[in-house]
């Protein structure tokens, strides 16, 4: 039986192509390992996969009775149904470290960088080896997506110096390819309310609240806070359903780098406080606010605990 | 302000002279990276200290608003008082991940092999380097203590080959420095029952519920039986002012490589479900059983999940 890589659920470019590379990493090192996936693509990802013609990964239910690998998460409101039940063999991932509890030691690999795919090309090399070059385009897209073409603060020396070694490996021009990219994630039109907010949506616990927050980026936030109020009617459904304290929705332009936080909820003087920013109408201004990781969920934990 | 690198509460060999190798990896690299320790040393490490005539780390109280990296563990339980109010920068560990949980990204390398100093060594090498011989020395004291001369089930080819290359270093040979080395620790004549069991006790929680597990190492497991009904005053006391579910007291044979647990408190179903074997009169026979980490940890946590 293969053992299970995936990335998080609310799949998004990185979980989906840095768990394809490790399972490639896996295999030419002698491993039967299968990339395997929690939820749809969104638009962004199949743009990367169709452009490079890889199939994208089975999705599945559960893990139960599995072993598995994780990269690109480790929240247990983030992984897979069934994961008390399967064996955790390796982690490999770019995140804060919480609510991660195993019986047993395993192999770990993170570093604070803009994207595993970083991380995974920097284990190809320490093996003597390199991603194929359909892969390595997978890996840049990876990088590309998650440091918003190396524009995020998340974005560190070292995922630059990988997207231009895997630019190199898939032969593509970076910035035509990587603004294509980009573009093609921001293709909402057709998009449901749910399906808007649901496309990369993360549950967070701190001390014992459980939070969600949605981001998508765009190069046109006015046609999405024209709809403000059928996203809040789904937000609201989002936080009974899943018995959140509050939820964010951030909308984030790529091209000025600004993003606007549609907030329901119990939360708002937590947020304000978090973000310094009076809320109003159910929206916050987040100025330079661009990534999740690093400029919304360490401010939010910081004023939940001192709450 | 140097950054301060160390192991857990209760220090042990490999937690001493895994601080202080990477702590000289770290220096190696260009960081102020200072080890330190969150208590006495025992007897086994004083015997390594003093053979290779190095000073013991500086002990302290609280890491509140430092910068620090942690080796040979993660458990909350383990590790340093002030720890939510300390900037995690890394993490080499060898254990289990468990309530561990922090705001930011960070550095992680964790492998299920035997023993930190292993993977320091790993660590050195990837950076093309070398510890200094006096240092080698500590690290294949680490090994040797951690897998109890190779022979423990934790004990990997990774740790056996680390463990070659590190005696040639530190120009030392292996069996015989390590039988001294070993039997230095479990040297318990003047010991009174608190120091005893104090020397390698680790707190662990599961399920919301804390438990004790305490080992000793010994060449005549029969000297401390006898002192049964003292012991078990201690460990009592221990339960009650830790709020422990309940407690185990393992003694080590490293000649036969078995173990007796002395158990206390409102665990007995638990343990008896857990190895498999009945108490009685607060005695468990653990026959083969010499690693807490795999083969006394992984079937509590089992039990306590499934009762």
């Amino acid at each position: 039986m293969s053992i299970l890589v995936f990335g998080h659920k609310n799949p998004d470019t990185d979980t989906i192509c840095s768990a394809i590379a490790y399972a490639e990493l896996k295999g030419k090192l002698g491993k039967d390992v299968k990339a395997v996936r929690l939820g749809e693509v969104n638009e962004e990802t199949k743009f990367v996969l169709n452009y490079f013609k890889v199939e994208k990964p089975e999705l599945i239910e559960s893990v139960s009775g599995k072993e598995i690998m994780l990269v690109d998460h480790n929240e247990r409101t983030q992984t897979a149904d069934g994961f008390e039940e399967a064996k955790v063999l390796e982690l490999v991932d770019h995140h804060r470290i919480s609510n991660f509890n195993v019986d047993e030691p395993l192999y770990v690999r993170m570093e604070p960088v803009g994207c595993t795919a970083t991380i995974i090309l920097k284990l190809f090399k320490e093996n003597n080896l390199l991603p194929a070059p359909t892969t390595a385009g997978l890996m840049l897209s990876a990088i590309i997506s998650d440091t918003l073409l190396f524009k995020s603060p998340t974005c560190t020396e070292c995922d630059v110096k990988a997207g231009k070694e895997l630019a190199e490996i898939a032969g593509v021009n970076i910035e035509e390819y990587g603004l294509e990219m980009l573009k093609a994630g921001t293709d909402l039109g057709g998009k449901s309310e749910s399906e808007l907010i649901n496309m990369d949506m993360k549950i967070f616990e701190v001390d014992g609240s459980k939070i969600g927050v949605a981001q998508v980026n765009t190069v046109n936030e006015a046609e999405l806070l024209e709809r403000k109020e059928k996203l809040l009617v789904e937000i609201n459904n989002i936080i009974k359903k899943e018995g959140l304290k509050f939820f964010i929705f951030a909308i984030t332009n790529i091209l000025s780098n600004d993003s606007t936080g549609i907030v329901a909820g119990d939360g708002n003087a937590i947020i304000e406080k978090a973000f310094n920013e009076k809320i109003d109408n159910n929206l916050i201004a987040l100025k330079g606010i661009v990534s999740r990781k690093k400029q919304i969920i360490p401010p939010l934990t910081k004023a939940i605990q001192e709450a």
